[in-house]
């Protein structure tokens, strides 16, 4: 649907792994300080004067994202973006990934090249530097492992089991926005695979689209709290929606929730395109997934510093744990918080 | 070939991503003091005095394995020895892990169950921890993304680029074993693919075969070579090969070489199998590549300490740039070393 007809194909085994490794270290440059030895020797070199934090996450085809409609600039953008999300929801600021590619011979070198300029792309506007990886050739599909490396003073670092009773629990941005975006591209392929002359016109969309293609990781988010001197009691980004991520706090902080249906941020477009495709635009919100927003409690004296922030919506408190997990309402009943994983995604399959 | 005819089967998706995850967590404790946070969070912590090494890896069904022959707990073994050796050849300490796992929903809960048995005996055996990941389903194979991090003290860290003229060559253990068990396992699975009752016997090619499914990373060399306190002048690990790694280090070097056919070190049982099999025992050496050996320069003085250990062999010097990068023959001919990298794998396909 966004392919190009006529690409250049250069296949990729013309350059070799060597090749592409020299291509590939050629793109990049160290540009943090806490980065000493990058692409080129078995290992990378990394100096930090405070705590390492680490995380790593697989994005794999036909699983997480369909080619026909996401451009692999905009794949190796969000591989990256996604990790550096979690390093976020630490309190924490990433310094550098190593990306691990397996890609089949159907993929010419332009297409790597693609990939890669997106993965430079969000190194350049988060800071950070890609030290290593591995490129390997796989029997199918594309798969991208990245692994994000950031750096917090001990004191800073806020994980998902700090919460207290009565904290409230503060979401970033807006969601349900890139689960609608996915409903867009997913009907649009529909519309183009029976009529392939038919180009999409996702200009009404543009948001809900953007936000699954290439979303970005709440560092704004981060940088507001430091400025504040608030350091979130817990914090956790959203990737697999608000009602799983809240559940995932409770557990881990041994506590209840309350958060209130009129309270959640949905952007207006996202409405329109719940309405247009009638999704509820409350579960699109609770369990759509892939907004990376983060969802993070506080102490009740930040009540009036965060309330009327434009980046931060207070969507409820946290609550004893015998008090249970809940949602209220616009009609102010109460409805419990479930969870989703990929139990439910396996067994589309 | 190594099938349980009646195994258990539990389908992944009863358990769910989030008991999958509980699972995994439960059989792990965070061993090592430089493990601060391990699974469960966004991100795990880690705080270390020195410098941090990190590396990742690769491994994917039908391009580095074929679980045909291949046991799960091996495969999950390997996968985190291959990652090690990455560190070990920068001269550091290991200490924690990460491991993302991409499965399709044909292996059940036993499969990756063995797996991480495997992941586990390593971890213990390497003394280090895992802590994270990510584990997702795929819609073929199996692919595992390893990320080692270590630590080392920035004196006694080893770059590929050390290499001084007229240094030792030194490799440790013995070469081209893992490359004909490979062979073996090839053989051995066509002739079960004629007759699936002709169970095989390995058992008088169990060194090469174990090479092949259960490789060590070398930290003995390195405690070997501290305990000697020396520091190689260049270090890197034979994952491609003897030739491939030591044109990585002649480069990385700016400096030429040449090593001596009749010092490469191979294993009795690893000679009778090439000549049974009508293959090189050079070639396998130099090219066969999967040892997870170390190969490293260090200067002349040291000779007297190298030269008789059972570990290590010193198969040549490093030369002049310009003299460039030869083998010499027991028959005294100089032959130029190639490369070796997945180009020729991709040509297979």
């Amino acid at each position: 649907m966004f392919e190009d007809k006529n690409p250049q194909r250069t296949p990729l085994n013309q350059l070799g792994e060597f090749g592409l490794i020299e291509k590939i270290k050629s793109q990049f440059t160290l540009q943090h300080p806490s980065s000493k030895v990058g692409i080129g020797d078995d290992a990378a070199v990394i100096r930090h004067e405070h705590e390492t934090v680490i995380s790593t996450d697989l994005l794999v085809e036909g699983v997480h994202f369909d080619l026909s409609y996401v451009p692999l600039k905009h794949l190796g953008y969000k591989a990256v973006v996604v990790n550096l999300s979690d390093l976020y929801a630490m309190n924490a600021v990433p310094t550098q990934i190593t990306v691990g590619l397996a890609v089949s011979n159907r993929f010419p070198l332009e297409a790597i090249d693609e990939l890669y300029a997106g993965i430079a792309l969000a190194c350049k506007r988060y800071k950070v530097d890609l030290v290593g990886g591995d490129t390997t050739s796989s029997k199918t599909g594309l798969l991208l492992s990245v692994t994000a490396v950031g750096t917090a003073n001990e004191k800073q670092l806020t994980y998902r089991s700090g919460a207290q009773e009565n904290d409230l629990i503060v979401v970033s941005g807006d969601l349900g926005g890139a689960y609608m975006g996915l409903q867009i591209l997913e009907r649009e392929k529909a519309v183009y695979q029976v009529n392939p002359n038919n180009q999409p016109d996702l200009s009404e969309y543009a948001y809900a689209v953007e936000r699954q293609l290439k979303p970005e990781a709440r560092k704004d988010v981060v940088d507001l709290l430091q400025s504040w001197e608030i350091v979130p009691t817990a914090m956790i980004d959203i990737s697999d929606g608000l009602s799983s991520e809240l559940l995932h706090l409770c557990k881990a902080s041994k506590l209840g929730c309350k958060i209130y249906e009129n309270k959640l941020p949905v952007d207006p477009e996202v409405l329109r395109i719940c309405k247009e495709m009638s999704i509820n635009n409350t579960t699109a919100a609770l369990n759509g997934g892939e907004d990376y927003e983060l969802l993070f409690t506080v102490d009740q004296k930040h009540y009036e510093t965060i309330k009327d922030h434009p980046l931060l919506s207070i969507i409820g408190h946290m609550t004893a744990k015998d008090s249970g997990e809940y949602l209220i309402t616009g009609l102010d009943q109460q409805i419990a918080l479930t969870a989703q994983g990929w139990t439910a995604e396996s067994a589309e399959d």
